[in-house]
């Protein structure tokens, strides 16, 4: 079975091996020692040297860490959004009783700078109308889209603004410098570039983060990042963590600096132009402006010919590669083929070979 | 490596197995066979007809979203405590702006019933008095304690008050059933007693809780149960879900089922005996009321003469027995011996037989 949807992604051996291993004290020296190795490992990925945190989660738990973490009810927040998850970032603040100002663009479209610059340039300028933070997708799997973040946090960046951002189907496949780049907090999850199954979070802390984690007063305590800080000086995690899932991404993270960032970026990048090229010669065209697609995930039109929910059953069950639907507006007229973390040339050639075979079973009428 | 802390538990091989299974999508149908099959059989291990949520947290998160899911800031709220994770709950709910009433027993000592319901008697008597949950412990990991749960519910009950129980270190080893006893919800973590690795949390959901969610005005978005019950529906869960721990929990769960809640209670409450019996032959007395000795941790008061620290380095480096020291103002007062989930009478022997060797080596001064 080829599992190509845009995570979980397939686990080297490696990392199924030590998923294996036998539970450990998670208060004593050995998992310390993991623990430690991890975080260290994790900001050369990062690139940064700020903190770096695994919180026992999925991306969406990091995704509500950074808010609660820098964010008190009331701030106005504004959400630049062009997809499902940049919706989903937005949801999470305004639960929590920030002031959104949702800047949404059309899916699969480009971020119009202007615009952001504009509200930004705006609410400076409006009595206690000052914004707080941004929230900004940085890979929109839902519409196979990356977005220009060093783009963006020019702009933020140039209103001295808390620049929190959604990475976890980017981060270690497709080069975001956080500090570079002046990311205050980028979250990632360990079932998409890392190589190993779901289950932590990963977030990294700026010191400008901190700063607003100082004065930050919604509710938090499994989230709170002080408490992640203060444990982690000795060697702990303040709640139990999941300990497999630290074995394996120990182990990838070896996989992952010993192959070096610009070889994994390239890895991906050639790999997604090898995805983008075969659905275009079967036909298709791409969802996303074609500037702007994802190195880890294509997102192809259906046409009206195709049925989308049929494809996706032959793929599965005649040829053993299991691919993604569309999301909420675009359920039956996208399909998306994942191509992160452990991928390979061959592995996205016999993908498209299936879907070549398969087209003509899932022929709507 | 014999690893008898109360919790992370040993493993059966089966479980590790599991464990190193490659990764499925979590959106198919595999995943919501999985899913489905582990909730049905939670259910009869929580002994409720109510629902049973996995959330992919370690326990702590499962008691924040008991908290979040059902109540407001402002919401009177009683806390029982007689121990550090007594203490967590309140805070917890604290953090979250209820007011917490904190009914504090020293700890290791049994809970007064008389006092909690004087407190509750006198704050229905108030002018909006009027408490709306209790927080209480079954299991208290941090004293080697199991509170009378049965008993603190007809008191509660006769109140008509919420009630959230921390069951993290007991459901699954000792009785606990949940719709005999009015909980209204239930939390437990994947480590204990279920013989899996940390990174699940599951929460039973009675009625009453549901009537109290539909209320509730915490902010709450990962924690959401009502998230979590539309996509349950579909075999889903909201967020992606610790695919791995699932594979292991669905097999523990058979291991559980086939031995019967009434042999996994006896087998618990024999061993912890075999413990009680070998410390006290040993000289040591329990820190906690004997009577309340809890059947998954013997909490051994060390005496003067004992190094902790020391007593536990030797038996880890000497005899490869892992045993926990005490939390916070226990730290060096006691020591504690897990026996929970995976383990036989011979386990608790060999580790009583380490303590034996490793006593002179652990002498003070």
């Amino acid at each position: 079975m080829q599992l190509r949807v845009p995570g979980p992604t397939p686990c080297p051996p490696q990392a199924l091996e030590a998923m294996g291993r036998q539970m450990i004290n998670h208060r004593g020296e050995e998992f310390g020692k993991i623990l430690n190795s991890t975080t260290e490992k994790l900001k050369q990925i990062f690139q940064t040297k700020g903190d770096v945190f695994l919180l026992t989660a999925s991306g969406t738990g990091g995704m509500e860490a950074a808010i609660v973490n820098t964010l008190s009810p009331g701030d106005k927040v504004l959400s630049i959004s062009n997809g499902a998850f940049g919706e989903r970032f937005a949801d999470i603040a305004q639960g929590y009783g920030a002031e959104v100002i949702r800047l949404n663009f059309e899916w699969g479209k480009a971020v119009d700078l202007d615009a952001v610059e504009k509200v930004l340039r705006k609410h400076d300028s409006i009595k206690d109308g000052d914004i707080k933070a941004v929230l900004a997708t940085h890979n929109e799997t839902s519409t196979g889209m990356t977005n220009k973040l060093g783009d963006i946090s020019a702009v933020v960046k140039k209103f001295d603004k808390l620049l929190l951002v959604d990475a976890i189907s980017s981060l270690g496949c497709i080069n975001l410098p956080t500090d570079d780049w002046h990311c205050d907090i980028v979250v990632t999850g360990s079932q998409k570039g890392w190589m190993v199954p779901p289950g932590l979070a990963m977030v990294s802390v700026s010191e400008k983060a901190w700063q607003a984690h100082a004065q930050a007063k919604m509710p938090r305590y499994y989230w709170d990042f002080s408490k992640a800080k203060d444990f982690l000086q000795k060697g702990q995690t303040p709640w139990t963590p999941a300990i497999s899932i630290f074995y394996a991404l120990n182990t990838t993270l070896d996989l992952m600096l010993n192959e070096g960032l610009d070889n994994i970026f390239a890895r991906h990048g050639r790999i997604a132009q090898i995805a983008r090229n075969g659905v275009k010669s079967l036909g298709f065209s791409l969802f996303p402006e074609e500037d702007y697609a994802s190195d880890t995930v294509t997102a192809v039109n259906a046409t009206d010919k195709i049925d989308v929910p049929k494809l996706i059953q032959v793929l599965r069950e005649e040829h053993d590669v299991v691919i993604a639907g569309g999301q909420r507006k675009l359920a039956g007229k996208i399909f998306r083929i994942g191509h992160l973390g452990s991928v390979e040339d061959d592995d996205i050639k016999s993908v498209l070979e299936a879907l070549n075979k398969a087209l003509p079973r899932a022929k709507k009428g």
